[in-house]
């Protein structure tokens, strides 16, 4: 890809959110992980995989302001039409519209390209490990959940109760521990293994020193 | 001390700060770190070290509303007054006063009883290893400080620059990865030592994780 193209795509991904002045990081560690893991694959297309990390999240602002649309969905439309009028070729459209739309954990669409499987991988590397520590705690810390709670003898709750008060606790056992499977490449898997010891001992080890 | 002491000290406690509320946990962590270390010296007068545990950050709602006063010696004068209210000797009651005055890292008052430099070894512990990471990430969540900031090639400050942007590698590099010295007890430079290899691990992951 050319720079003045990258720069085109670029500022049309920074423009679609106020949020991206304050934090583009993650796009950015998006792209760089998805082409640490194309260097396994001669056969990727490194302009798709470009342009679809970069555009990944384009939707979120939409599903922000109606949380019934989903922003894999919404985004794959808005990067087809950007690119489209960029001058790209349709099947080149399509198949960057199909990696967005697949991007997400939760809706029914299913990568089923290389450039759809790394996009994927990597975004999902992008929550686990001291990262996911990182952002599960920033994230806490904005929405005022408490690091942990205890019981009414002080005991801490450690997170496998079901109806205990939501923190980190709980946090990793009802997601951050379970997003260590279902990766696509080689690559993501080797990474993601590491990064689900480093998890594990993090939990354990708070949890050791918040107990008596 | 029999329960209804103890009770009395700690309503009184929780009176004095609305964010007790909201979070007594590390008044709760750092009195169960201190009868732990507390198990190692048999000369340890406990009724002492409870109390001081206890009442000693009653005095940060004071600080918080004047930020010239210290939290350490408002907080002595008040436990002090409370205690000999409630029948507490002259003696005990100064002794208290001068382990709250000395818990602070930054004042001049140093801890000179076991009562004074076990308080000392258990506040300072809360700050260390994953509670040490953890509250650190929650605090910038609540002051909308990022997680890292990037320069204009997009490479990862470390933390080591002095006019780098606040980021999470920066309180490492400040503040985090200096708390591992100065401990008093055997006890506590133990646990510090191992908590220290734990932070200096968590630092290396996340900003490898980060740096691609």
């Amino acid at each position: 890809m050319d720079k003045a193209t990258y720069d085109r795509i670029e500022g049309y991904m920074l423009a679609m959110s106020d949020a991206y002045a304050h934090d583009s990081l993650h796009i950015y560690r998006v792209l760089n992980q998805a082409l640490k893991i194309a260097e396994n694959y001669a056969e990727v297309d490194r302009d798709i995989l470009v342009a679809a990390c970069l555009l990944h999240d384009i939707g979120r602002e939409a599903q922000f302001k109606d949380p019934s649309l989903c922003h894999a969905e919404v985004g794959a439309v808005l990067a087809y039409d950007f690119l489209r009028e960029l001058g790209w070729n349709e099947r080149d459209c399509l198949h960057v519209k199909n990696c967005i739309r697949a991007h997400r954990f939760r809706n029914d669409s299913v990568p089923d390209t290389l450039e759809a499987k790394i996009l994927f991988d990597s975004d999902k590397l992008d929550v686990t490990g001291a990262l996911g520590i990182a952002r599960s705690f920033i994230y806490m810390g904005q929405m005022g959940v408490p690091l942990y709670s205890v019981d009414e003898n002080k005991a801490v709750f450690d997170g496998t109760g079901e109806t205990e008060p939501d923190s980190f606790f709980k946090e990793y056992h009802i997601k951050l521990k379970k997003l260590y499977d279902g990766f696509y490449t080689e690559e993501a898997k080797r990474i993601a293994e590491k990064r689900r010891k480093f998890i594990k001992d993090f939990y354990d080890e708070l949890l050791d020193e918040v107990s008596f």
